[in-house]
């Protein structure tokens, strides 16, 4: 029978579909083809990408070869940072200029290495550098929200191979977030709980989901997810906002990510994947009832008109099925470390 | 400069970037490519799909050869008909039992001929197909909603090259429908007008975003247009309910989608493509302030981490520049009429 599984937080319904039960390798692989060629992120290309806004450079100037990590201005903004906030009205439509910021930080100096084959040290140091940005974008009064995020793969939007995570720092708190945010708002008005701390201790009694444990953080795969092997990873800590995430619990997620991500590319043959890094909004103030996580989802299935008219999700994998495959997953020695 | 432009009904916001400005020529093609092979949906075939549940058939027999549209139980349906609708808690989350329908309408016996390129005549028996059923399942008290849509081409997650439709009933109102219904409530209580109607006038009198009006519809590129190219069918008479609509507009609808489509496919070379048909809810009531339309999403550009993150859609071609585009496109003789 299949089930109607209701998302706690937003109240988003998806249909897991167990009679079409898919297995890893029920899924189409197509693993990534690397293209080789000029790319504007290779160290000495750095004349090719507008100037630096920060890198992680332990020698050489700034705009030359020598950094490990690197943030830049995306060459083809989807928002653009200079200008005032100018909200008005067309008619009955409501239009608002578009202000903001679109940043690329490009993970690595390695044009191959993806992002689940670099040291738990380095994914620590992009982690720090997403921080850095947050909160020196967070000082400007424009923007009520800056979202983290990666595609990985050209399945998942990847336009360039060179391993980068992307930011976008909006004028608007995104619908998505809003409605994250109303979500945990109710759960602590009638609770007096944050419900993802809920969902937290909920998950750890019940076991079925959980697809790895740490000190600081718990990964799971969600009870209404949307898509086959859905990971969310949770710090047990309540924190609203990343960019507070201190040095000791950062490196213990670099682990923790690093792990996920070498299991799902072992599992489902190196996917395609997007994550999204949920943490509260800026410049608001009401957002202690928030509890930050990042959200990922390999690229497997297509979303149709069936996603795009309802809101609904189907999910041919459910999620105890996809948490205990991964969790016995036993992984070989890092390379990288 | 880019714009956040709102949807006035549902209340996303979308990023047109203009400096993006994409034409036509700049999207990626991938026709489709006819596989061949065998096709559970082709005459001859009927015994490879489950019983039929409905035909339009001058000729033969049930399960046989003869039909020009036929609707059969989906093989690998994500909803199953049978039972009592059981909603029940575990511990913090919500499940309802996954009863529900889901049906294929197969729609014309030819396996190559695309929906563009059928007659005005058959896509109007399709159209009445859809109202066929509809009407049978609304009658079913365990629904709240009929969700018809097309994926056509396989990058809009089509799995059979055969043209055909897909319906979903489901025990629940979708949360995409819930946040259309909000809006049209709200907007009605505040203005004692619908807005969809509103919408209409406004676009009439703008012009900027019409592509075609005939007698009972009026076609757009959405002031906030998620995707390049997106267009709305909307009925100019205020109706809640597809399956309402009489034999003269649906006439009228066949020619306006069969025009769009053959504009689609000149413009963009045969693209991959949603669509959607919005309708009222069915077993509740209160929804006269809906009104029905059709949502068409070429597949042209991919949904990647920023869209699952915020909600939020960057669209690199103002509706403006597509509404423009199509309206002026000059197309041929139809050659299946």
């Amino acid at each position: 029978m299949p089930e109607l599984r209701k998302d706690p937080v937003v109240g988003r319904w998806v249909i897991i579909a167990s009679e079409r039960g898919k297995r890893p390798m029920d899924f189409p692989h197509r693993s990534p083809v690397l293209h080789g060629g000029f790319c504007p992120f290779c160290p000495g290309n750095e004349d090719k990408t507008p100037p630096e806004i920060f890198a992680v450079r332990p020698q050489g100037q700034r705009d030359a070869p020598g950094w490990q990590v690197r943030v830049v201005p995306n060459k083809f903004p989807a928002l653009i940072i200079e200008g005032e906030l100018k909200r008005r009205g067309v008619g009955l439509y409501d239009v608002v200029d578009g202000i903001g910021a679109h940043e690329v930080i490009i993970d690595s100096p390695e044009h191959t290495r993806s992002f689940a084959d670099m040291s738990v040290a380095h994914i620590a140091t992009v982690l720090e550098a997403y921080q850095v940005r947050q909160l020196d974008l967070a000082q400007d009064y424009r923007f009520r929200y800056i979202l983290v995020f990666k595609n990985h793969g050209e399945d998942a939007g990847a336009s360039l191979e060179h391993s980068h995570t992307q930011l976008i720092a909006t004028p608007i708190i995104p619908k998505r977030v809003v409605e994250e945010l109303e979500g945990t708002r109710r759960h602590y008005e009638i609770k007096e709980r944050c419900i993802f701390c809920d969902i937290i201790d909920q998950e750890r009694f019940d076991g079925r989901r959980i697809i790895l444990e740490t000190e600081h953080f718990l990964v799971i795969s969600p009870f209404a997810a949307r898509f086959p092997f859905e990971t969310w990873i949770l710090p047990r800590r309540h924190e609203p906002h990343f960019h507070h995430v201190g040095e000791i619990a950062r490196l213990d997620l670099a682990g923790v990510l690093s792990t996920v991500l070498r299991k799902l590319n072992l599992a489902l043959d190196q996917p395609a994947y997007n994550y999204v890094l949920h943490t509260a909004p800026i410049n608001t103030g009401a957002d202690w009832h928030f509890h930050w996580h990042l959200e990922l989802m390999p690229k497997l299935t297509k979303v149709a008109g069936f996603e795009w008219g309802s809101g609904f999700y189907i999910n041919p994998t459910p999620p105890e099925d996809a948490a205990d495959y991964l969790r016995r997953l036993e992984l070989g020695p890092r390379d990288a470390d």
